[in-house]
């Protein structure tokens, strides 16, 4: 049995724990903040504030002991919020096992230094790339809870390490395939983000399939450029882990980042929107540090500019229509 | 003013003269087969039976005499049932004026000849290609009858043919976008129904977006995969005619080959669909002529294959999982 670590017992957090669990080749700990969550997981198989309705697996245990939980761990799944990994890596030091694969599940860049969290792991934990995965996909936590069959992508520039990591994130209702592209596959997660940011807009306003559908496309073709140019492969963004991952979060009503986009497109500022939603949407931290990497290349990016002038409050959500102002062909092409 | 023809009164040839008769450059003339349904225009400006509350441009004019509506038109935008196609065209004969543009605005393959829209207009009516457009794009028609804001792509060989028909295709809230790949656009147009019925299918049987995102994704490099074979641009499959196209039918349950999809997925048998449904579902009468063709070429289509097994009550719509059993990488590779 291998013994597997995850980091942070938020709903995504959680309901990886419960994929990894599901397969008996694993032994899981899962580290919780508050005693309180790690308590209820032990007791009743359960994380009502999370994941409300979901019976985890019996054989799921969870500590806040940070050094019980890293302990002897092969893998390391972390999955706290983007802009606290820095600190988290820091506290933790020496607790993270030295030859264990690190895995990231969270999809985000941090803010200042504009760093992705696969390179946020190597340079402040130390973490060679070739013991470094990211786990990417169409993957709504509580649709996979629920068990639905869902598939799911783990990239590293060792093949050694994708391939354990996707056998050991494979069970009977998850598949994980593995490519190489760990730019691609991580800047996936972010950027559609961003794009569902769009489409809950347009989704408040009121707008139908053709509208959404148009945004998706040229949403598709605008992120494709963004990673292609920091050095993705376009069929990386036009798979599971990018259009794949866009369509799931862009459709969803249970995206945070969709919800927020439509709290804006009725017409909500942006501080009330985060005021009223207790979990973070990460599209919306993340679409300066995207714009200034944008810009540093010299790529532009329409949506995800007009989506920064709603969140400024300069632009009437009812305006957002940049499928009307752009090309008919995708990916990168106008 | 420019005359235009419209062919065919059913939701879509209503949309479409519509949205030309809404561009004040044109003046529109669309014929109907039923003499009640080209009352109706002229007299209430309403098509009740395919458009239900939608009021129509005062400008648009209908008829049932095809002389009538097609004489003088300098572009004649077809819009009948694929497989009635071929003896609409040897009727009308002559009467298709022999300088005018012909536009399809139909989303099929004969199912004998497995001929395109466009090679069926060419070989039947004798129009050289340079004449010939396709208008395929993100496109349901109930959206665009309530004026939201829609783009959509126009294609031809010939540059002077395309430009004409987006300039004419155009007004406030359409945007029609031009390309010269006739086949990408025209294969995108029929093949995303194919798909749209796989969504529909489970869709019906009661799964969430990971999985139907993961559909739509391998869906896109399946289609790619098949049109590119056909001399199809890749950069087509993933723009607006192909990918916007399909995540447009495939989310939508306006649509008729989701609804379709939809019904299988909850266990009516294919007899029972056909007889429910008052207008054909493109989809489903494409499967059989795709899947001849796909083997011609010896190309894998596991979708519309599984699609097939389930139209032929071979295989339970709780089953179709091809997302669990292909690669990660879109749109043409594994």
């Amino acid at each position: 049995m291998a013994k597997i670590a995850v980091m942070g017992a938020g709903s995504w957090g959680t309901t990886f724990a419960k994929v990894l669990a599901d397969n008996p080749a694993n032994q899981v700990m899962l580290w919780a903040r508050r005693d309180d969550i790690a308590d209820e997981i032990n007791t009743d198989n359960r994380n009502g504030d999370y994941l409300p309705g979901i019976a985890l697996p019996k054989t799921l245990a969870a500590s806040t002991d940070v050094a019980e939980v890293l302990s002897g761990a092969t893998q390391v799944y972390l999955s706290v919020p983007s802009q606290s990994l820095r600190d988290n890596l820091e506290e933790w030091g020496s607790l993270l096992p030295k030859d264990a694969i690190v895995v990231s599940l969270m999809k985000g860049v941090e803010k200042d230094t504009g760093l992705r969290m696969s390179e946020v792991i190597e340079k402040v934990a130390g973490v060679d790339p070739s013991r470094i995965c990211v786990v990417s996909g169409p993957n709504l936590s509580l649709e996979i809870a629920a068990e639905e069959p869902t598939a799911s992508v783990a990239s590293s520039v060792s093949e050694e390490t994708r391939t354990a990591v996707a056998e050991a994130a494979s069970n009977e209702y998850f598949t994980t395939f593995t490519n190489k592209d760990v730019i691609g596959t991580e800047f996936g997660g972010i950027l559609k983000n961003l794009i569902a940011v769009a489409i809950g807009i347009v989704n408040g306003v009121g707008y139908g399939q053709n509208t959404k559908a148009s945004i998706m496309t040229r949403g598709l073709a605008e992120v494709t450029r963004f990673a292609v140019a920091y050095g993705a492969k376009e069929k990386t963004m036009v798979g599971l882990a990018g259009l794949g991952d866009l369509i799931a979060t862009s459709e969803s009503s249970l995206s945070r980042n969709h919800k927020a986009g439509e709290m804006l497109g009725k017409g909500y500022t942006l501080r009330e929107v985060q005021r009223r939603m207790a979990q973070t949407a990460e599209g919306l931290s993340s679409v300066a540090p995207i714009l200034q990497l944008a810009k540093t290349k010299g790529i532009s990016m329409p949506i995800v500019e007009q989506v920064q002038l709603v969140l400024d409050g300069k632009m009437n959500p009812r305006d957002i229509a940049p499928h009307l102002t752009h090309g008919a062909d995708g990916p990168i092409g106008e």
